[in-house]
Formats: structure tokens, C-alpha cells, sequence
């Protein structure tokens, strides 16, 4: 039983995984979905409501029907590194590949469809909801008096990407920004713009959830700090404990979700209530992992290399 | 409460439903998620898990928590007409839009995320078989040699797009094609190619289901045809009765797709035997109603309609 990473060539976190799947003596295979077709090939026969075959990379071959798990860690698009690539020949690699996959009883952290739908913030402010976190009011508008309306009801307000995507092309990193009340908001016919309360807070929670395991870090905030994912505050990321219901709710969301991976973000004010901002089903774990210490990568090596449950 | 319509302008099968909307006496909001932001605005604001809001658009406003429906039917891309379009831009008016819709109790003929689902040849050709319909051998591959086997094996192959696109921008018609035996094989290793078993065809079956409505039509094939949909055959499409084992896969597929409209596409063999080739999620039917006089646009009307079930 084989574990598959889907991934690009230079991703660390993806390193620090497979250094653990080595350590775990699971076999892999690993590859970026823009060498195929080319370094990568495929091949399978659809047989009685199954498909029977394999992939191939590297000198490896990996049949289909043996994969335990799959890890999708920020790949390229199919067929990106192909002589002549295309839009439509990246549907077709795709479609191919993913489709093969689908049709396998492989576990997925986590599978695209799941992904696709767990990167919208209104979708996933509704469902943090459902699950029982608390979430600061939002609003998304185009009415620029709307906007205006909203920031003077709640005075201190966070403007936000809708897509939890950034600006620019390569992206630009868009720390989340505090707006007055009184700013010009005629923007907002422009673009959608989701705005936020802003929950003063005395620290940044960082939850990364693998499987049934939660491992939660506190980085202490400065007064008036508004994201404190950018820059040196004078604090590190240190260990800190998930309280069960936010254990209960992580656990809620994941499942409605259908993930198998999420890395949650909260404000935790000044009564100790975490706020739930987002969860990014592909976040990163590195830096927290090696400021505080956490076996991230580790769980997540473990979870791909279980066994299936019958 | 009102039926939400998303479609490029110029749509002729849009126009047909809507007529039948109006006739209804149906209140409708419809435009081209292109012109959102610009010609279409919307605000929402998130309250207790819910989004409060509403769409405008040429004057009219429609209440986001009112809208009974939504049918999409070949929408431009958000964003599309903005002065300064972007691919960040129609991420966030798409993640905005559909978001927002995403919150409400509305019915989707049909949610993006199933379209997206069920546009993949390998997993539609599982389910199909799950559900019960007999499926052709298929193979997915870029190995030359795995094709040039599967051909010599089934003697008739023919191609087919796996992604369910047209190559070429614009894209072109592309019928599907008998290969011969012993065609030039080397190019499956530029891009996965799908061959599938040539069923012997005495008629193309085109079943257009709309919720829990069936109506087939039926076009005899000449001796050799392979592709009916392309080019005059003399023949005409006639309206055929639902085999009841048909009616029952159909519904199971559809529910496992979460589509509330699919246009299945069948070869009829010697034996009267219907073997799936495709469900086309958001398939045209302007031309079976036009020659068959079936009342499809009427039905998916009703659909859209119909009161929500508590």
C-alpha cells in the first residue's frame, strides 16, 4: 500500500513529511501533477465499475488499486510543464489523473472537491457557525454606503480577501488591515469587499487539526496588533491546550467540511473566547512546528501511512 | 420568493425557460454573473449564521433570503465585463456571489460544486455503472502501447475528450471518432487519452431528466454512424418510452451526483439495450424539444417554481 504526495518540487513542508514517511518505512511516491504527461505517466483500464492500473515516475511504478492515501501539499496544475501547455490540456491531465484517483479507495488529505469548497470565507463563516465557534459580524457588499454603515455601527473593522486569495500576480501577501470609520469606501463598487468586526485581541491561536488530533498554538498579541502573521511582535508561537469545545467544534466543522486537514485561525480576546477568523484546509505548518516543538509533520505521516478501516 | 437565473445574455435555451417562467407568473431575477460588480450589485451582512441580503439588478432588488431557486445555465465568469478584469477579481465577485447563495435554503438546478463533480469522464463512467447502466471498456492513458493493445482487443475504439471539453480556443466541435487498429498510437503520450469500446449503435438515446421528470427521444442511426449529434442523417429525434430499469438508474445517479438536471446520452444496440455513454450536467435541450415537442423547458420551469418542501 502506497502513499501518494502530490506536490511541487520545492515545497519544505511537503520535505518534512516525506523525511517522516521515510522514518515510518512507508512506501511513496511523490510527484507534481505538472510533469504529467512527461515524467509522469498513467495508465488505467476501467473494468467493471473500478479502473485498474498505475502511475509511474521516476523508475517507480504504483498501482492504483494499492493507494492508502493520497496528500494533496500545494501541487502545480497538470501538465504545466508540458512542451506545448494549454487550458485545455491541463483539463484532460486533470481529469485524468484525478479522475483515476477518485475512482480508488485511497484516503485524501484533502480531496479537491472538499478543497474547492472549503477556500470560500461566507461559506465558511456559516458553517463555524453551525459548529458552534463564535464569529465576529461580516458583512460583503459592492454598496459602498453599506460598507460606510457597517464600519460606523461597529467602529473598528478588518477588511478581508472574499476568496482568501491575494491581490497581484505573483500574489501579494495582504496582511488583514484595520479601516476607520471615516475612510473612502467608494472602492467597494469595484470589487466585492468583505469586512470584518475587528476583535481586540490578546493573542493569535493558530489550531492545526490532522485527523482526530488537534494541537493548538498561542502567540501573545500586542495591544491594537491586528495580524500577526506578518512581522517580528516580540513573541513566539508556545503550546497551548484545546478546550474541549473548541475540540468539539474543530472536530463538527472538519467533518461537515469533509477534511481531513484544517489549520484554524482565532483572536482570543481579552475574556479568553476564541474568535474564529478562518480555516485554511492547506495552511501551513512549518513555522509553528518549529517554534513550539509540535509533531505536525509527524501526524500527518502518520495518518497517510494508517492502515485502512474495513 | 424568487427564481434566480445565471446566463450569459444571449442564451436561446435561457430564453425558453424564462418564457415559460413568466407564463408561470414566476417573479425572476436574471443576468450575467460577468456584470457583477457593475450592472449587478449585492450586500450582505452575516447575522447569527445566516446572510442577510440582497441582489440588484436593471432596477430590480431581490432579497437573498427569499430566492426559492437558482438555475444556472452557461453563466459568464464573474466579473467577465469589469473595466479592469482580473483573475483575483472574478474569484472574489465568484466566491462573493455564490457565497452568498451558498447560505440560503434556495434549490440549485445545479450547484456549482456537483457540476464541477460531474463533468469527469472516469467518475461519471463509476457511477454510471453503480447506478446500473452498462458502460463500454474504457481506458485512460498516455502510454502508447497500453492504447495500440486496448484497440487490437476491442477492434472498434473510439476517442473521446476525458475532461468532457473541445480543445482549441474557441473551442472546437469535436464529434467523437472511430480509430482504427492500427492507427499512429505515439501522440497518447502528450496528453491522456480516453478510448472506449465503439458500441454497434441502431439509435442515439438522448433521456433529458429534470428532477424526478424522464423524457427520452430517440434517433435512428445509419449502419457505421458513430457520433448522431453532428450533420444531417435523415433522420429525426422521436420521443421513446423510459424503461423503468432506465427511470431507476437514472434517479440513483442523479442523487449520488446531487444534480437535479442531467442530459443522458445512450447508444441503443442490436438488442435494444441502452449503454451509457455520458450525463452532460448542464446539456442543451433546445433541439429535442424543438423536434420531439417534449415540454422541457416547461418542465425545468415547474421545477424551479415548485414551493420548497419543509
Amino acid at each position: 500500500m502506497t502513499v501518494l504526495v502530490l506536490t511541487s518540487e520545492q515545497d519544505v513542508t511537503a520535505d518534512m513529511v516525506v523525511a517522516q514517511l521515510h522514518e515510518l518505512g512507508v512506501p511513496l511516491v511523490r510527484f507534481d501533477p505538472g510533469d504529467l504527461p512527461g515524467d509522469v505517466a498513467l495508465s488505467a483500464e476501467y473494468v467493471r465499475g473500478e479502473f485498474r492500473g498505475y502511475l509511474s515516475t521516476g523508475g517507480r511504478v504504483a498501482s492504483v488499486e494499492a493507494m492508502r492515501s493520497v496528500w494533496i501539499r500545494r501541487p502545480g496544475e497538470a501538465a504545466a510543464h508540458a512542451p506545448e501547455p494549454s487550458a485545455w490540456l491541463t483539463d484532460e491531465s486533470g481529469h485524468a489523473l484525478y479522475g483515476m484517483l477518485d475512482s480508488t479507495a485511497a484516503r485524501w488529505m484533502n480531496h479537491p472537491s472538499a478543497a474547492a469548497r472549503a477556500r470560500r470565507k461566507p461559506w465558511q463563516m456559516r458553517l463555524a457557525h453551525r459548529s458552534g465557534f463564535p464569529v465576529p459580524a461580516t458583512l460583503v457588499t459592492t454598496y459602498p454606503a453599506m460598507a460606510r454603515k457597517f464600519a460606523e455601527q461597529y467602529r473598528h473593522v478588518v477588511v478581508k480577501s472574499v476568496s482568501g486569495k491575494s491581490p497581484g500576480d505573483p500574489p501579494m501577501a495582504l496582511p488583514t488591515t484595520l479601516v476607520p470609520p471615516d475612510a473612502d469606501f467608494s472602492g467597494v463598487a469595484a470589487a466585492p469587499t468583505l469586512l470584518q468586526r475587528y476583535i481586540a485581541k490578546s493573542a493569535d491561536i493558530r489550531l492545526t487539526s490532522v485527523g482526530c488530533t488537534h494541537l493548538a498554538a498561542r502567540k501573545t498579541a500586542e495591544a491594537g496588533q491586528v495580524d500577526g502573521r506578518f512581522g517580528e511582535t516580540g513573541h513566539t508561537w508556545e503550546p497551548v491546550d484545546v478546550p474541549a469545545p473548541v475540540a468539539r467544534a474543530v472536530e463538527r466543522y472538519k467533518k461537515e467540511a469533509e477534511l481531513a486537514y484544517g489549520a484554524f485561525d482565532f483572536a482570543e480576546d481579552a475574556d479568553g473566547t476564541w474568535w474564529f477568523l478562518e480555516c485554511n484546509q492547506g495552511g501551513q505548518f512549518g513555522f509553528v512546528e518549529l517554534e513550539t516543538g509540535q509533531p505536525i509533520a509527524r501526524t500527518v505521516a502518520e495518518w497517510l501511512a494508517a492502515e485502512p478501516t474495513a
